[in-house]
Parts: structure tokens; C-alpha cells; sequence
């Protein structure tokens, strides 16, 4: 879709001057800007400060971001680069606690890393670029393998709920809960989606909605708050939403918010499906009560947007970045391996015991 | 408690310039304004942009706001009067669809001024000037009774979750849903009190979160999509909401989300009150499919507070200022009369006959 943001992928690397191009998704929806990042201290920058976020984008920028700094500067030798690398690895995969993804993708380069020991600095920093763009190249593909199998759960002209932003500016191109749209906009197909605003950051107002748009849907904003009013009129055939984290028996952390959304759709009878590429599954993590919660500044909730502060000085600010979704509000995983439907701690398990064999999906 | 907000009613009368002086919400928290207003166009114009509102307030300040004209203006005799009257009256009536106190307070003033069709136009300002302050005096009497009801339903020390304000800040003196928390401040309690800051206009952050802090209770925000975290955490005790109008049945009108809150209090077995003055009672309405629902500019979802757009042009924008809370999901009301526990229906029809009957409160 040339001319609108859908024609860029979120999250790129330029190979002419080793820079990892991002979308600053703090300009959006008023302004389009890129940011062009060379090194791993500035992508810690962006990522905490969520010029770029959604799980699977955090993970693929942070591979870029090791592999551009990699290439970028110089070693006396080997020990120096591997002194460097742990550091700058373990930096980035703590800038954010929540989303597995990013630990996941750190993790891989270290493995590609460790894989090659005798490797001169500069052969490691290409062979971390390799596996950087294989790490972006796998997130195109098993976010369009999940939209091909979300697609199957709606009819065209279907009233989609979403939360959040697990759309295309969270992952490199198709995203994960709003892969089914992009893949059925392209389809000449026209879903009605409601998006949730998504206090306090608002990446539903400003990123889902600007999306959503640019796709051709019919687009309708509402409150967090208007979303149980939305389902009672029976404007709702479907919530689709992303996650940061799955633990194994399916309990999953994602945007604060998602347990209400999920509550409500349970009450109302309507299916609640979680799209989770493998990579965002933690086998590690029993359940909800083991993932770690970020806790944000007070201020994103106190001063709207960093503007004038709407709340009296002295009040406490509760601000978790996310919250647990218990299992038994899921109606099914959708994962590039397929549909995963209760009981999940056995469905997780298979197919992660078909990814572990190589399976194709 | 002088030197703070809780000193000044939310609504009065200035009977030495016959004007009517409230507190201006708007500009809470971070400016104490008060406006005073002289006629009912000017008083329709603040009820409109929510200078005043919640249910009661608006009542009171309406029925003063006629008795206030009455007295300013000049009238070439009782016909002319009549003409002015009615005509001012419907339009204030008119001014917010929702709530049932208003049309009741004006329904009052209007049956205060056809009990006296003799009397001249001097004489029935006098009259509605009475009537007006009898609504205002049982204002604060019946939200005293509300509260000393509530506060037997909760521990020192107690979880409270409220939304929006049905504070003082929404009566004259005590409010609605906090008014237990206002006598528990009195008799030296102290609750923690979780206030959602219910977009789009902020009531929760702004009007709740100051009012509370002002009575020295730990004050908590959430933003309204993390009340149900708060809810599985234990932290709440007990749900109080306001109400804007209750239909035969008990189903009930209330600020956009109150009913999300409901279904949340359902799912994690926490008991949900609606504190309700019988002024919002509407016997009239059968159930909530009969009640009108007011809807409001999309520029107070769009521009958060009207300053900058968030969100892109061309999104539609559901901005619904209420919703409809089932009778099922509501554990009791709490009005002057006593607390209503299902069945709902019989239970308000009782407390009608009890008012009906001139029984006391």
C-alpha cells in the first residue's frame, strides 16, 4: 500500500550504513518520522521510552540492534568483542521484563555468537546480521501464517475487538491480532473494528486506529470503559488480541486491560482469541503468577500524554504495564503451528514439541 | 474541614444577589473556581459543559437556578410569568437526557408554581426560592442517610473501588456513593479508595481522587482498564457507584463503564452497590432499554481534554456519556429509605410507598 505507513516495515535495517530504521511510534498518529539507530544503548533508549514496542518488534529491533552495533564498532580482538557483547545482550534484554520475546531474540544472537568462538569481530558481525534478519524474516512469516489461521475465525463484515496495539507497528509487517485484517484487506475483505483507546498510552487511539484505517477498515474508537457497553449491543463477533508472554498452562500477560476485555467477553459469550506466535511462550513459566510485571512512571497516567497533570498532587498512581489473563478466559491460541484450544497446557506442549522437531508451519 | 474544597457546598444561593454559586469543575483539580449564575440560560449553558454535573447536583442547581431568574427578572404580570417559566423549565429539563433528578427537580418547581396560580410574580419567586432550598436541604439530608446506610456495609480500613464521582461534587454536601466515606472521614475511619479515572472527561482523576485525598483517605488511581488487576489482587472490598437514573426493574443508568465494573465485581464475587437517592428512581421506566442515553462529542475521546488529537481524522468515535447496569449484576441498592436487595422491582416499589406514604427517612 505505497504512499501510507503499511508500505514501511516497523522495524528495518539499512545495510548501507548499518542502522536499524524504526518507526517512531511516539509521533504517531500527527507526524510519520523514522529513527535511525547504530548502536545498542540507543535501541535500550528507544525501546524504553516505546518509540518502538509490542513483543515481537522489541525482539527483532533488539537482534538489528546487536548486529549493527557488532558491525559498527571496533575490537582489539575476540575476548573484547565477547566482553562487549554479554554486556550489551544483557542490557537489552532487560530493558523491558515483560514481553519473553525480547529475551528470546537476545538470547539466539548469543547462541549464534557462541556458535562461531573463533570468529574474528568482524565475521561475528555478519554472521549476527544473518541471524538478526532471520530472527525479522521468521516474524513476517509466522505473523502471516497466524493471519492466515485467525482468518478462518471470522466472516467477512465480522465486528473484531481488539486492545492495544498487536497490529503491524508491534511486530515487522503483519502483526499478530490484526494479521487476520491485513491478510483479509488484501483479500478485498472489510471487517467493523472496534479498538480499544488503551489508557494510559493510547496505542489503540493512536496506533490501531491509524492502522486499522490505512487498511480501509471501518474504524470505531471507544473508551477502555465502552468496550462492555460494545459487546452488550451486540456489536462485537470477536476479541483478538497479542501477548507479551504465555506461561505453559496458558495464563497470559499482555497490555493492562486484556483480563478486563477477556472477563467481559466471557460474560457476554463471546470467543477470546490470544494470537501467540511460539515465540512469545514461555515453557519456562508455569503460570500468570510467575511473569515479572512492569511497573511504569506514574506520569503516563497522571498528566495525560505528559501534558497538564489531570490529577491532584499526592494521590497514589498504580501503573502496571500489563496484567495476567487467566486461561480459563482464553477460548484458543493462535499460534503459526495452529489453533491451540484448551486444555492449553497440553496443547502448548505439542506444539512446541513440533517446533523443537523442526516442524514446518 | 475549612480551607479546602469540602468546606463550600458543590451548589448553593447567594440569597443578597440572588445568584447561584457552584463550584466550577471544569478547572478541578488544579484551579478552585466558583461561578455564580443568575439566570436559566446561563445555568443551562454550565449543566451543558459540565461546570456542574452528577445526578443530584444537577437537580439542585437547576431548581435554583429557576428560582434565581424568577426573582432577577421583571414579568408584566402572572401571565407573562407563566409563559417565561414553563418555557425556562422545559429547556433546563432538556439539557441533560439522562439523569432523572433534573426532570424531578423541575417537575417540582413547576408543581410549586401551579399550586399558587394567584400568586403574582414577586410572590412565586419567594415560593420557588423555598422550593428550590427544600430540594437543596433534603439533598444533604438524604445523601447524610445514604451515607450512615453505606458505611454499615463496610470495615475501617476497607478496599472501596468507585467510579466516576458520585462524591460531594456531585450533591451539595456528602454525594452518593462516597458519602459513607465522608461520615466514616467524620467518625475518624479510613479506607482505601481505588478510583477509576473514567474517561473521557476524567471525573475519577480529577473531581474523586482530589475529593478524597481532601478527606485524608489513601487514594489509589487506576486508569479504568486496571480495575479488574486491582479487583483480582484482593484490594477491593466493596464497589460504590452513583447512579444518573434506575428503572422499575433495577436496572440502572450510570457513567460510561459503571457497568463494565459490574460484570468484573460479578466475575470476582466482589459485592456491587448502586447508592441511590429515590429522586434518580424512575418508576416510570420499566427497564433499561427505556432509558435514553446521551451521547456526546467525539472531541472528548479524540483530543483528551480538548488539546491535542490522538487519534487519526476519519476513525468514527462511540462516546456514549452513560451505560445500562443489569439489575442482576447489582448486589443492593442503598437509598434513604434502606438498602433494596433483589427482587429489585418489589424492593423499589416498597420504598415508593414508603415516600409515597410521607414516611420518613
Amino acid at each position: 500500500m505505497p504512499g501510507t505507513i503499511l508500505a514501511f516495515d516497523t522495524v528495518s535495517y539499512d545495510g548501507e550504513t548499518d542502522e536499524v530504521v524504526l518507526i517512531d511510534q511516539t509521533k504517531l498518529p500527527n507526524e510519520t518520522a523514522f529513527l535511525r539507530i547504530s548502536d545498542t544503548a540507543e535501541m535500550e533508549a528507544a525501546i524504553r521510552r516505546l518509540s518502538v514496542r509490542g513483543a515481537p518488534a522489541i525482539g527483532v529491533a533488539a537482534a538489528l540492534g546487536l548486529a549493527a552495533a557488532a558491525r559498527r564498532r571496533r575490537f582489539a580482538g575476540r575476548e573484547a568483542f565477547d566482553a562487549w557483547f554479554s554486556e550489551a545482550a544483557e542490557r537489552l534484554a532487560a530493558s523491558r521484563p515483560t514481553a519473553v520475546n525480547l529475551r528470546w531474540a537476545v538470547d539466539r544472537m548469543e547462541r549464534a555468537a557462541r556458535a562461531n568462538p573463533k570468529a574474528p569481530p568482524e565475521e561475528i558481525g555478519w554472521l549476527l546480521l544473518q541471524e538478526a534478519k532471520a530472527i525479522l524474516g521468521e516474524d513476517i512469516a509466522v505473523c502471516r501464517r497466524i493471519g492466515e489461521i485467525g482468518l478462518g475465525l471470522i466472516h467477512d463484515g465480522a465486528g473484531i475487538l481488539t486492545h492495544c496495539n498487536a497490529g503491524k507497528l508491534a511486530a515487522v509487517r503483519y502483526g499478530t491480532a490484526l494479521a487476520p485484517v491485513h491478510l483479509g484487506a488484501e483479500r478485498g475483505m472489510r471487517f467493523r473494528v472496534y479498538v480499544d483507546e488503551t489508557r494510559p498510552l493510547l496505542q489503540g487511539a493512536r496506533l490501531t486506529a491509524f492502522e486499522m484505517l490505512e487498511a480501509g477498515m471501518e474504524t470505531t474508537l471507544l473508551c477502555d470503559n465502552m468496550a462492555c457497553d460494545a459487546m452488550k449491543r451486540g456489536w462485537i463477533d470477536a476479541v483478538f488480541v497479542g501477548c507479551d508472554r504465555v506461561a505453559a498452562n496458558g495464563d497470559t500477560a499482555n497490555k493492562i486491560g486484556t483480563s478486563s476485555v477477556a472477563v467481559l467477553a466471557k460474560h457476554f459469550g463471546i470467543p477470546f482469541y490470544v494470537m501467540a506466535p511460539t515465540s512469545t511462550v514461555d515453557p519456562g513459566c508455569a503460570a500468570g503468577k510467575d511473569i515479572v510485571i512492569e511497573q511504569r512512571p506514574p506520569e503516563e497516567v497522571a498528566s495525560l500524554w505528559y501534558r497538564e497533570r489531570m490529577t491532584p498532587e499526592g494521590v497514589k498512581i498504580y501503573n502496571p504495564a500489563f496484567d495476567v489473563t487467566d486461561h480459563g478466559l482464553i477460548t484458543a491460541f493462535v499460534t503459526e503451528y495452529g489453533l491451540v484450544r484448551p486444555p492449553f497446557g497440553e496443547g502448548l506442549r505439542r506444539i512446541f514439541e513440533q517446533k523443537r522437531a523442526g516442524g514446518a508451519f
